[in-house]
């Protein structure tokens, strides 16, 4: 286990609108407000887009993901964290429970889902906190390093 | 994409008992307490009730929700933003995912589900922020409107 | 329901590194750095051990719980509450959806499961809450009394 000790900076209160495209947006906007670091959770309905739902095999090093096509619209919680690659671009890593009409895809929105109708996000920046995602040469992840 | 910037207020460690309802219970709380936005995170196990899980067809507007009943105790986790609606009274918007023997529903618990013996919830305080939950007359949603 | 007022305490920012046990390590990292209350969100890949899906019968008091093993690798969501023992020692409540091709297992992760290559937290102390998870007679369960 790896860790930063932070505190708690601003707190965003988000609503999606419809097409808005995750994790991307959601990219942009710490990009555009200067948020490095942050914990992200949304509730709502996204649609469209892939999810990848795990390795091929558990074992396999480096991994090959398994993904999935997202149809029509799923009731969604997801739980994200923002941290800035080598470069300083942040980059939102998110989870996500999708459902719809009793069944669920749990996996990772890397790939692009859209926000339908009704998308809430609270978005809290953590401060004093040096990270950045960085490629792992072994797994070809880019995983959390903690200064 | 719409957002608001505030900062946090007050925490609250919530541990529901057995019958209380979501969102009600919270709902009610935050209104005996002076809470206008939230951001809520539960765990815990919930039963009867009933679950939105999507709507009927993505593309249908006004959309027609579709909904499942919950019969037995599930292991949950749920996500919830609570913001004011146009009288001021606290409504609370909950996604939440219940399994149980390994089947999962996501949905929206709007319309009830009860808390069984152990379900604990965090509730953290958002200031400054200007939000209230208003009818969107095209999609007959309520939808979070940031000042 | 019963409830406890506090504040933000310190924000950490935790990678688990592959074989780290879930809850185990995080109940560990709570008792070393002197943490007694704490919201916990968990994003990333969980594998092994077991899950908790639910009591077998809703009315059966005590509870006898359904365990389902987890054997690949899983994308997962999950958030817990860390609160003390009678003894002080911090128990992780903590509750995750844990998915893999389409399929999504909820459940308590009690018996631990393992973290796979990449596994975010996310852990926020709470200060000025008095609580203690204190066995209920009743029910068998160690509920969260707040005083």
């Amino acid at each position: 286990m790896k860790y930063a000790e932070g505190r708690l900076g601003r707190v965003f209160v988000i609503r999606l609108e419809e097409g808005d495209v995750v994790p991307d947006c959601i990219e942009e906007f710490a990009s555009e407000k200067n948020i490095s670091i942050a914990h992200v959770s949304l509730l709502g309905t996204l649609m469209e887009g892939e999810v990848i739902v795990g390795p091929r095999k558990t074992s396999e090093i480096p991994p090959r993901p398994m993904d999935l096509p997202i149809y029509e619209a799923h009731e969604t919680i997801a739980t994200g964290v923002v941290a800035p690659d080598k470069d300083g671009k942040p980059i939102l890593h998110i989870h996500g429970a999708l459902g719809r009409s009793g069944n669920t895809i749990m996996g990772c929105l890397r790939n692009g889902v859209k926000a339908w109708v009704c998308c809430e996000v609270i978005l809290q920046e953590i401060l004093g906190v040096d990270a950045k995602r960085l490629l792992d040469e072994k797994t070809g992840f880019t995983l959390l390093n903690l200064g």
